[in-house]
This record gives C-alpha cells, sequence and structure tokens, in this order.
C-alpha cells in the first residue's frame, strides 16, 4: 500500500480497488458500482443512522425517484441551484411525455406538494419523515468514489413544524444525531459551520454543515442541515390552521445524511499504510481466524479453527474462517488490508494448549487469550478499540486547526493543510467577492463561522482590509 | 369498510387510503408515494429477505441506477421484451448525452457486464449477489398501488456458476426461500408454475414464477426465478477458464422478489371487513394500549397505560399507548382497521385488579391476562395467530383450484373466480395461438405448468382439441 499521509489520493485509488469496495470500470461516466465489502458496511450505517431518525421521531417514507419540471420551479433559488445538475427524462418507450421529468437531485418539490396536502391542523403537525434514497446530479467537478459522484446513496429528512423555534430545535437535533452517529459510533471527528450566505442550500435560510478533515488536508462535508424558513411552504402551500382559524406557513428543515460520503470519511481517517481500519461495528468480518496449518495435522487444525468460528458466531460476532490455499502471512496481509477488527491464529500449539493468538487490526497488538475467553476478550476490546480509534482522529483532527491573519499566512497553512481561521469582513451576501479573491489567491474555500461556540472577530478582513465582523474557517475542499 | 370478498377493488381502493398505506395524488402518472403505515413493513420484509439471501451465500452490492441503451441490445430477447418500457434519460443539465441512457427496468445488463470483469476462473464462482433496490417500467396496463405501478420496490438477485446443475439447484432454492419468507414468515400461500415458452422472461432459458390468488379470484404473480443459461453469458462474455485452460460461459439465474407486491398480497389475503390484518412480524405497532378514561380518574388510567406499554417494549415488543382525544370505540375501531394485532385496555378496574383484557386481531378473541403474564401471552399468541392467519389462508387457496376440459366449463370457473387446470396442447412456443384464443374467449390467462408435480395430461386440448400434452393452470390475472 502507498504511504497514506504523504500519498493520499494514491493511497485511496488503490485502498478502493484493493479492498474491492467498489468498480469504476461501469460504462456510465461518474457511476460507480459499489461491491459487496463497501455496501455491507454501509448497510450497517443505514441501519444505526435509522434507528436515531426514528428515536428522535421520524418515520420512513418513498417518494418517486421522478418529479415534474415545474415543481422546480415554485422555489426560485431552488430551480436555479438545481436545475443545471439534472438528469432529464423526457421519452418513455417511443412516447415523448407531455412534462420532462428530473431524476430527483434531492426532493423537496416531490416532498412539499404531498405536505400540503397532508397537513392540515396543528394536530398533523410536527411531521418528521425520512427517506432512505438515491439521488443523481450532473457533477461537473472531477468525480471520486464514494466521495462524489453522480448518483450518490443518502437520507432525506423533511420536518414541519408550527413555530420557528421548532424548527431551530431541530436543527440542533440534526446535528447532535451527528454527534451520536459519526462521532460516538464512527469515531469520524467534524465541526459544524454555519456557512455564509452565498454557500446555503437553494432555498433555505441557512444551513448548517459538518466539516471533517481528510489526510491530504482538504476538508470534506459530512451532513448538512437546512433551516428552510417559510420559503418552500410559501411555495409549496404547506400550512395549517391556528387556534384562531387562521391559516400560517409551516416552519421546515431538511437534513441530509449521505452514506456513501461518510463511509468515504470512515475509511480514509481510520485507515493506515497497511489499508483499511473499520470500526468493529461496521466491518462485515469482525473476527478472521486463520488456520495456521502444520505437515499432516492440517485436518486437525482446520477443524480447530472452525469450532473457533462456530463459537465466535454463537456469541454474536460476525467470524469467519479462512481455508483458502493461500499462507498465513498472505491471508494476515490480506484481511489486514480489508480492515477486518480481530485475526484469531489457530494452529496445533494454541489447539493443544487452548490459548490462542489474538491480533487487534488498529495498533496491531498481539495478546494470548484462553479460549472460553475469546469472544468476551474480542467484544471488550472491540470498545476500547473504538475508543482508541476516536483518539487518535481527534488528534489529528485538533492538530489541523490554524489562524492566519493575512493572505500570505493563509496560502502557507493551506499549503500545509491546515483549516484556517481568519478574519472576514462579513459571511452575508457582501462577503461573497472577498471569499472569490481567497479562493482565487490561495485555492481556499471560506466554510462559514463555527456553531459550537460564537467567536469575535477582531482586526480587518483578510480580503478587503475592511473591519472584520466574522472569524470564518478556510480549507481547500473536496 | 367495503365488504372484501364481495366489492375486493372498492376494499382495495378503501383500505389503502383509510390506514394510510400510500397516496396516489403524487403528480405524476403512475408514481406512487408510499406512506409510513406501509414502509415501516416493507423495510422489515427487506430485512427479512435479504437475510435469507445471505444466508444462501449472497452478499449484497449496490449497482447505477442508469444503463447505456447499447447494453441491452445484446441479448436480443431482451431488448424487445424491455425497451418499450423504459424511461430514456437523454439530456443532463443543459447537456445532450452521447448515448441515451435507461432508467433500470431490470439490471441483467448493467450487472453482466461487470460479472464479466469479475469471473475470471473457477475460484470466482458461484458468484451470488444481490441488489435491493427500484426499478421504473413505462407499464401501458392500469396500474394499482403496491400491485402495478411504474416505480417498484424489489430486490434482484443474479448468480453466475460454473455448471447448469447448480444453476438448476439455485432455481429450487429460491423457491425454497419464498416458502421460508413469504409462506412461513408472512402467511402467503403460493404455487410455482413453469411459465409457457411465451410468456418467459425475455433472455430466458425457462421463467418460474409464484402465483397467488387474491380474494376478487384473480392470480398475482409474486417472485419469479430465471434459468437464464448460457444466454446473457454470452452475449456479455461472462466466462470462466476450466481446468483445462478452456474458456467456458457461465450458467445463470435470476430471482427478483417485488416487496410491494409481497405486501400488495399480505394486506388482500389477510385482511378482513373492518380492514387491515398484519402479521405480528411485519406490524409497524404490534400492541396498542387504549386506556379507558373514567370520570376524575384519567391522569391516573393514563398513567398505567404509559407503565403497561412501557413494559411491553422493554419485552421486546414494538407497543404504543393511543392518548389522543378521540373515544376508546373510536381508537378500538382505527387500530383494528390498520391492522395492529393486539390491543391492551386499560382502564380502572383493570388497574385495580391487575387483570388486563387483551384483543387479538384476526379473530377478535379476548383474553384476561394478568399484568406480569401481558408480554409472554402477547408473544405467544402471536405464535398461535399466525398460525391461524396461515391456515386460514391456505383453505382459501384450495378452495380457488378447480378443473375444466371444455372452454364452457372454463369460463363459468374463471367467473367464479377459480385457478383451472386444463389440458393444453403444449407449452412450447407453438401452443401460443390455443393461449391467444382461450385469453379471447374466457378472459383465462395461461399461467403455465405445476413445477411441484408432474401431472400427465389426458384428452384433448381445451382450446385446439389436438392431443393434450401439458396440464396447465388458467386464471384471471392482474
Amino acid at each position: 500500500m502507498k504511504n497514506k499521509k504523504a500519498n493520499f489520493s494514491e493511497w485511496y485509488t488503490e485502498i478502493t480497488k484493493e479492498a474491492q469496495l467498489c468498480d469504476l470500470r461501469y460504462n456510465v461516466k461518474g457511476f460507480v458500482v459499489f461491491m459487496p465489502w463497501s455496501v455491507i458496511s454501509m448497510k450497517r450505517m443505514y441501519g444505526i443512522y435509522e434507528r436515531e431518525l426514528e428515536r428522535t421521531g421520524h418515520k420512513p417514507a418513498w417518494f418517486p425517484a421522478l418529479i415534474p419540471e415545474s415543481n422546480f420551479h415554485k422555489e426560485s433559488q431552488h430551480v436555479e441551484g438545481f436545475t443545471p445538475q439534472v438528469f432529464w427524462v423526457e421519452k418513455a418507450g417511443d412516447n415523448k411525455l407531455e412534462e420532462r421529468l428530473a431524476m430527483r437531485p434531492t426532493s423537496e418539490t416531490a416532498i412539499y406538494q404531498m405536505y400540503s396536502l397532508w397537513i392540515q391542523g396543528k394536530s398533523d403537525l410536527p411531521l418528521k419523515i425520512y427517506h432512505p434514497s438515491q439521488v443523481w446530479r450532473y457533477e461537473t467537478k472531477a468525480t471520486r468514489p464514494f466521495i462524489r459522484s453522480r448518483e450518490f446513496y443518502w437520507i432525506e429528512a423533511h420536518d414541519a413544524f408550527a413555530t420557528r423555534k421548532e424548527a431551530e430545535e431541530q436543527v440542533r437535533q440534526d446535528m447532535e444525531m451527528c454527534r451520536n452517529v459519526i462521532w460516538e459510533q464512527f469515531g469520524v471527528p467534524f465541526i459544524f459551520f454555519e456557512r455564509p450566505q452565498w454557500d446555503k442550500f437553494p432555498g433555505a435560510d441557512a444551513t448548517y454543515a459538518a466539516d471533517t478533515m481528510m489526510p491530504d488536508g482538504r476538508v470534506l462535508q459530512l451532513p448538512s442541515t437546512h433551516l428552510l424558513g417559510q420559503n418552500f411552504a410559501k411555495a409549496f402551500n404547506v400550512a395549517y390552521l391556528n387556534e384562531r382559524g387562521e391559516r400560517e406557513y409551516c416552519h421546515q428543515t431538511c437534513y441530509g445524511p449521505a452514506i456513501s460520503r461518510i463511509y468515504a470519511a470512515v475509511i480514509s481517517i481510520h485507515g493506515d499504510d497497511a489499508g483499511l481500519v473499520l470500526p468493529f461495528e461496521l466491518a462485515p468480518i469482525q473476527a478472521v481466524v486463520v488456520p495456521i496449518p502444520q505437515k499432516g495435522k492440517e485436518e486437525e487444525v482446520s477443524r480447530k479453527a472452525e469450532e473457533v468460528v462456530k463459537a465466535l458466531c454463537e456469541s454474536g460476532i460476525r467470524a469467519e474462517g479462512d481455508f483458502s490455499e493461500s499462507t498465513p502471512g498472505f491471508k494476515f496481509n490480506f484481511w489486514e488490508m480489508r480492515g477486518v477488527p480481530f485475526r484469531v491464529e489457530v494452529g496445533l500449539r494454541e489447539k493443544e494448549s487452548g490459548i490462542y493468538t489474538v491480533v487487534r487490526r488498529d495498533n496491531r497488538k498481539k495478546e494470548q487469550v484462553g479460549e472460553s475467553e475469546l469472544a468476551s476478550f474480542i467484544l471488550a476490546e472491540a470498545r476500547r478499540m473504538l475508543e482508541d480509534m476516536k483518539r487518535k482522529a481527534q488528534q489529528e483532527f485538533e492538530a489541523a486547526f490554524s489562524r492566519a491573519d493575512s493572505l500570505e499566512k493563509l496560502s502557507s497553512e493551506l499549503e500545509n493543510g491546515k483549516l484556517v481561521a481568519s478574519p472576514l469582513c462579513t459571511i452575508e451576501k457582501e462577503g461573497e467577492e472577498c471569499a472569490k479573491a481567497i479562493k482565487e489567491k490561495t485555492g481556499g474555500d471560506v466554510r462559514g463561522i463555527r456553531f459550537d461556540k460564537r467567536e469575535k472577530a477582531h482586526g480587518a478582513c483578510i480580503a478587503c482590509g475592511k473591519k472584520a465582523q466574522a472569524v470564518v474557517y478556510i480549507a481547500r475542499q473536496y
């Protein structure tokens, strides 16, 4: 494997191929085939995220993949933001359709016309629904498997409330959900930024997005949650009768965790020069049992290895034995490369002593464990492993933070792969020209202001020199 | 509710609306919004089916939704069968695409080009992959929610083998899977037919399809499994090197359980004149707790009801309390209509005696159950409930079988909603004219010959009068 830190891009390309995560040879540009080793993990990620959405009062629904073009035109910013990216269906069989249909790039315009029918009175609120789905966007930026492709896998959650306060509360709950899932369970650190006005979701009042740091010093956007205000409600007539019998528009939020992209962060941040390091909960195989054959005793060793696999499975561990004809050394490397959290070695000595060698993937630590304790050891060590992976990831993330008060300093910090705090005149519309200048001169993108703490700006805008009103964070981005 | 047996079509329309299973007001013809009450059950159905596929050696993968037109042209029967039903994408943003792309109506032509890359030697076989997905077909037949719409939810499984024998074995395993899931767990009876040559999957050697009987006496096709032989393997170059170093084409099968359609069978077959009757495992809510308020003691009763809900949930039952302001009678009817398997009534008397009334949805039987036994009673009764539902469904299914040796008799039996065994000259290509004549004169469709037993034909073909070689089953179909 390539050195991850020094050659991240090559490392990423190599690991997605060698670990059989995806196949880029599909014959539609920008579309990827996702292979079992990644799909099994992403299905688990879906399950974990959906449980969290249900715990916070969301219910699942399935909306159509095709949306009439006229729906997009109801919200003027939205149509502008999304139609250049749409795959259009104009024909079915030999028939030209009366109106062309968009393959959904996101589903606001499909869903809110239904909300307008479903919401009548206050008892219909809050309405909280999620839709696990794929979306299609004709991306013009360079595609990269899991990170950006023309088809991706995500969950959309669309919530409607009677008051703005509840909608704001939902935004915070969405962030908390990210924390419970992406940080606590997947071990990926991130920070929520309020995006500048020029970079928010088309049609939203405000966009809050989680950014993580990839090993090459570029930020990757994870879920974003959008305070839609009443913009879509007015466009789609999503309203309820209040106590006085008057119609009031709902306050809405939407939230979109892109599972395939979160997976990219998981493998990039935890991986090492030997390959993947998968969190225990997400690993397709949690423990691989490798028989160490001894001449003439192959049968005996294999049988024992099978017993060990069976016992681990019965304890609820996803265990498999590798009984292929490769050498033990080849198998060790192969399963390390694929990120299996634990390896159990079973040879004649182990069979006779009842003491087995267990190797943990992240730190390669070897332990001698008695047969009857194998499962409980692995389950306990798995918890420690996640904590260690989180600690390491958090340290690297924190080390990426930096500051700059001039474009020169900013440039050099970006060159070092930093996420740089700098003063900016404003994140309101008028600041856009400064952001463009920064991008042009340094390659950095203005990610917005921190949501977790209000930082007071000092000094002059790094671009225009006017008094700074905001401390923004700047980084190169995916 | 309408009488299910006498007015099945109206009953179906009413229940899909009243129980909030779907919304037909989406503004693309033939596309349906699936609402939480059905989606929660269908997600469980996916989970159950996927576990079964994994148990039989399948792994999940995700393939793109768009397929280049040229892929379809590689298999001549397949292109003929599917292209009239395709939604075509010719533009993305403002760009005309070089080649138009099909929204997948099924994925053989997307997947097998990858198999051609993935399969090299015998060690790559068998390759068994499933893809949970949606497909799109521009149906010209009348659409009906869950039964037939232009977008539906299914699983595709695509398997490749070294030998025809293994492929045939897979076909039998696919049928067994239907039995383990659709019959054993969902309680829907069916029978597998080998479809006549003129009605097989485009590109297959043979098609085996499960038919069930809907309450209006029309058959509904459930999963089908296809012995593809080497047709697609030759078209897409899916081959391996055998022991002698020679290239051999693989033998393939594909299998497609349509989850949304199986759901239609579940609700239609088990439902009654009061509404849905959901199998315990599929019900979004398995037990609803209804407080019976008594003047001045409302608080006390509600608190107790909440305790009961909590205790049931802790025992792993999906329980909810209905604390809305409707009357108990309204709530009883509402939750019966939505098919919740158990209702627990909690009033002051119950609170004081510690004895609760539990009502089972399918037979409306009331039982008095002590507080500490509530959960274990419900779990045990749930097993009996499924057995009773299966028995009832099987009896109705068996009562639908009939025989006819003349077109007149066939007509009258079809009028009675029967699945009729009749002699036919042949299910080979030459029989198609007879099938057309039967359809024209009686409205019946030839479903094929039984797979589970070879029946010997006697007498003359019901249509052309030639010596019959096959006993076929004929019914009106969805």
